[in-house]
């Protein structure tokens, strides 16, 4: 294994120490693996999301001002703790109540309702929750009843963020988020397999010119292994199953082709182009676009796609301003 | 080879065609491989800078308002030629007069020269150049007379575009960007190769528990080979050459941690948190920081420091509004 690390059992604890290094305007919990806002907005809905490491910038690289206000950090492809949740929920609690932005993973799911629980119960904090189930690729996985939460998971933060910035309440945060968690479908594809540090080997072995098609985020299994092929051909491995599961024609639809962390720019750029051609030819209309590496799975190679039916206001939300390490525009 | 591509003779052209596809507002020449502004703006100097492909989001990445006018895009870790060069140079020049922004390899520098010559000869356009050879890690290398231009690109564009856009003169956005190259200093590591798509093998062969230190950013020989150490050894290794070839205390420093392409953000947060105590132990004040992937070499796993000395101008121009695909911020 060859990572830039200590000790492969404090990797989160050491990056965390490096985040507080290199941004003094966000606030650190470094024993609790919380990073939050150094502000709270007084009367502002606060979003609390979270989840195993690994995946950054998701979820520490988006808090800030229009997006989260605090992240959980799970050790590595780890459900963060309930403790450590409702720590968290308090910590950013201005007196509006609290979202939890959650990916369908059975631990995640069970941690955040507990610490949900403990928080109305100990700090009379009202808490909602919203569970991000975008990925079309299994119906059932390794960590997960139902479909699991992937790259969408990035669409749910940033629009739900940008409406409880504005001063909207809870019940209309929640409903947001809501909508854009059943308007958003993804699918991945992986090159290779990622290396958990503590456990020191590749989480599952790829031939040389095989790939995954469906892979999870934590290197669950997908729906099937195929030979590599070229990159027009992979997209239609992308684009038709996404298609195939929701219309997204007759709307502007926000489009995510992100990095697993391992893939250069420039090759996820050249999927990008062959995506939208395919999407033109569905009658699909892109109308916001990211490309880059934003929900990840450390060095894992390989892309995904995440598109979002979006509408007039979810697009202008999604234009407000961000702020953050991981996603930053309008200020 | 396992990679999201079509035929590697065309990774450059089908990757330009995925960046002018999901950045409507710029605007791509994709046959001359040439990224610019959609807009020019009357009197304002014009920056171009180019290279080999294969270092994304450097150069194509950085262009907007705030940093450069146009990019040229050479085939993956091989030069522009000077007839592109020209072009881009004619394509921005705005009467106020373009400075080239040249990373110092050989191809690279003749190219330039050549394509400022014919720029000067056939448009009338006056151009000025500023070599970047920022990485100590060794004197001449496979492709470089004197030292390579690394990392610190980015603080050249960054900083002498922000002047440019204020409407300062070619003079003094030539002074500003050789200011900043000359308080620059640069070292990487890495801990993989990386593979060129038409070459179709890895460019070198590190062993299991082996790192290259001084890497340069096509996988030109370093320093010297090591094996595989804990980050707070390895970030010594990083930080000591920096700090011998120049005194770093007494200004304002802006530091980058840059990821290679390969290695997990989490891991380079890690790096730079290593980094951070050895510069705060050296007497070295950081004022603004980087870390993430900015220059990069396609998939190396690896790492690289660079280091700008500052002062309050160029904090100043810094922290100015940048709006590009890489680098966003203020607006």
């Amino acid at each position: 294994m060859k990572k830039i690390i200590n000790n492969p059992n404090d990797v989160v604890t050491d990056s965390l120490v490096g985040v507080a290094a290199a941004h003094p305007d966000l606030e650190v919990d470094i024993p609790r693996h919380i990073v939050y806002r150094a502000t709270k907005k007084e009367g502002k809905v606060a979003l609390v999301s979270g989840g195993g490491s690994g995946h950054e910038p998701l979820h520490s690289g988006f808090v800030g001002e229009g997006m989260l206000d605090a992240a959980c950090c799970g050790e590595v492809f780890t459900s963060p703790v309930p403790d450590q949740i409702m720590e968290a929920t308090a910590k950013v609690d201005s007196g509006a109540g609290v979202l939890h932005i959650v990916k369908n993973y059975t631990g995640d799911v069970m941690n955040f309702e507990m610490a949900a629980e403990m928080a109305a119960d100990m700090e009379g904090t009202q808490v909602k929750a919203v569970i991000v189930e975008d990925d079309v690729a299994v119906q059932d996985s390794l960590y997960t009843a139902g479909r699991r939460g992937v790259g969408g998971t990035l669409f749910v933060e940033k629009i739900a963020g940008a409406l409880a910035e504005e001063g909207a309440d809870l019940d209309a945060v929640t409903a947001v988020a809501q909508k854009v968690a059943d308007s958003t479908r993804s699918f991945g594809m992986a090159l290779t397999s990622c290396t958990v540090p503590a456990a020191g080997k590749p989480t599952f072995e790829l031939g040389e010119d095989e790939i995954e098609l469906g892979i999870g985020i934590h290197g669950e299994p997908g729906r099937e292994r195929r030979a590599l092929q070229p990159a027009h051909e992979l997209a239609k491995e992308l684009v038709e199953p996404i298609l195939a599961d929701m219309d997204f024609t007759g709307a502007p639809v926000i489009a995510m082709l992100g990095g697993m962390g391992g893939t250069p720019l420039s090759e996820l750029y050249l999927m990008y182009g062959e995506v939208a051609k395919l999407l033109e030819d569905a009658g699909v209309t892109v109308a916001r676009v990211l490309v880059g590496d934003y929900v990840t799975s450390l060095e894992m190679a390989g892309c995904a796609l995440s598109l979002l039916k979006a509408d007039d206001e979810l697009l202008r939300l999604w234009d407000a301003p961000v702020v953050t390490t991981g996603l930053r525009w309008g200020k």
